[in-house]
This record gives structure tokens, C-alpha cells and sequence, in this order.
């Protein structure tokens, strides 16, 4: 395999920017900036997210079985850069972003104009990233999109011309 | 859960959109418009596809065991909504574009300008759609895309503004 033509071809896959977010039993919360998300079956609604093996929210979802996608907004960019780092929580807040608890108990941001809250209900851990697989049970809006839902969301190409997860 | 806010929550979702190719062992061809695509590891590089149960693809692929995703670029709109309906293999060709036959053996369309091409390494079978996890074992670049790869890439929201397929 060409590894230039896989890093091009990988890259060429477009994403949005979202915090993963998930609180462990012991009230440990991970929050963590993601762009490897996609939806993949209407029902039961399932979303897939590829999580880093060894980071913080990995450990946390595995434990919680639960985790939010706190989809972030064109104006959230500084949120974005945040989340790159681990941080722990400090009260309801972390990263210096106020957060309340899910109905199933995951950091829902206030700031982000959106989530899902999901069950974790398979994982694949084949990699140096894990399959995480979510059964969305709730979700919230607090910033209705004006025009198309997608162009509200904070694309990963907006980060900056040079900046990449993937390929 | 508020149905209206999930839906729109989950089409905050950007997408790029791909041709899923696969040729099963009796020399059946599918070609299917897809979006719910992510990558989810670099070591190895995998990919995940949301394919849906009752389609060709579906059954072609459990079948093979391998899959192309061709990726379309931003002139291949034509291409998206040809293989939104099943077609038939005519010689090299389906619904009028010309294939080849990648390494492992899917279907890899010459005019797209980049392509995937998987083993199936896993299958998660819960709902409406499937999962589909692959190992990318090859990959090819036909056309270099100028400045940011995804911005080469055709994107769900350019085949329409009333266009989703996600919610």
C-alpha cells in the first residue's frame, strides 16, 4: 500500500468537531475533543465514535457504559482546543465550561448548541483507537440551526488549514 | 427523548459522500451511495461504514469480505445519485461507470478521484443498518486534491439543500 495515497485518501473523509464526555462511577469526568463520529443505523439511532485506547475518556466509558457527544457550534473553536488536553473537573465545570448531568448521567456542556446522550451497547478494541458504539437515548438542542444543521457544527477543516485527525 | 431534537442533533453531523463497492464470489457487483463514514484507528487503519441490513451491499460484502470505498469528488454529483438505486454489473461498468478490480478484489470506480480498499474485520448487526469495521489494506489517489484533502471531497450538504441522510 501507498502510505502517502491512504493519509491523502483518509483525509479527504470530512468531520464535525465534538467533546466526548463521560462521568465514571466514582465521579471522574473525561472530556475529550473528537472528530471520528458517525451515525450508523436510524433505529435503534446509533452513533459510532473512535476513541484513543489509552486516553482518559476511554477508561471512563468503559466503566460509566455511558458518554455524550456535546456537538460543538461555528463560534466554538476555543472549546475545541480545550478539550485536546485532559483536564479534570473542577465542581460542574471543567476546561473552565459548566457541564449538568445527562439523564443517564454524562457532562452535557451548557455551551454546546447540541448533544446526544448515548448508551454504550458494543465496542470493537482492535486498535490504537476503539469502535465505541452508542444507542442514542436522549438529545437536546439549545441553539436551533438556522439553514442546514450541518453548516451550524464546527468542521474540523475550520481549525485551521493545517490541522488533521485522520489519515 | 424529543424526536425533533435527536433528528436534528444527528444531522448536525457532517458528511462526505463515497460509492461502496464490493464483488461477491458468483461475480455480483454493488455500487451504493453512502455517507455514515468514519475512520476509527491509524494502527491499524480502520474505517467504519453504517450499510444497510436489507441492502446488496449488505449481503455482497458479508459475502466477500471486502470493500472499496470510492470517494467522490466535488464535480460527482451525478455519480451519488446514480448509485443511490441498486444496479447491475454490465461487464466493467455499472450504472455507466467504468470499474476495475482493486487488490483484494472490490469494484474500484476510475473516475472517482481517491479510494479505500477493506477487509471486513468485524460486523456489528443491530439495527436498521450495520456495521461494517475495515482494515484499509490499499489505497489510490487518481487525482492529487489541491489544498485541503476534504476539501476535494463531495459533501453531503452539496447534493442539496433538503438532502440528509442521518437523524
Amino acid at each position: 500500500m501507498d502510505a502517502d495515497a491512504k493519509k491523502t485518501a483518509l483525509r479527504m473523509i470530512p468531520y464535525g468537531i465534538y467533546v466526548l464526555t463521560s462521568e465514571g462511577k466514582d465521579g471522574k469526568v473525561a472530556a475529550s475533543t473528537v472528530n471520528w463520529v458517525t451515525q450508523t443505523a436510524f433505529q435503534p439511532p446509533l452513533v459510532v465514535v473512535g476513541v484513543k485506547a489509552d486516553s482518559g475518556a476511554h477508561a471512563i466509558i468503559k466503566d460509566s457504559k455511558v458518554f455524550a457527544l456535546n456537538i460543538l457550534g461555528k463560534d466554538q473553536k476555543g472549546q475545541a482546543f480545550t478539550f485536546f488536553k485532559p483536564l479534570e473537573r473542577e465542581g460542574n465545570t471543567i476546561g473552565g465550561e459548566p457541564f449538568r448531568k445527562g439523564s443517564l448521567g454524562a457532562p452535557i456542556l451548557e455551551k454546546a448548541p447540541a448533544y446526544v446522550e448515548c448508551q454504550l451497547i458494543d465496542t470493537i478494541e482492535k486498535g490504537d483507537h476503539s469502535i465505541f458504539v452508542g444507542e442514542v437515548v436522549d438529545a437536546g438542542v439549545s441553539k436551533e440551526p438556522e439553514g442546514r444543521a450541518d453548516d451550524a457544527t464546527l468542521w474540523l477543516k475550520e481549525l485551521g488549514d493545517k490541522v488533521f485527525y485522520g489519515g
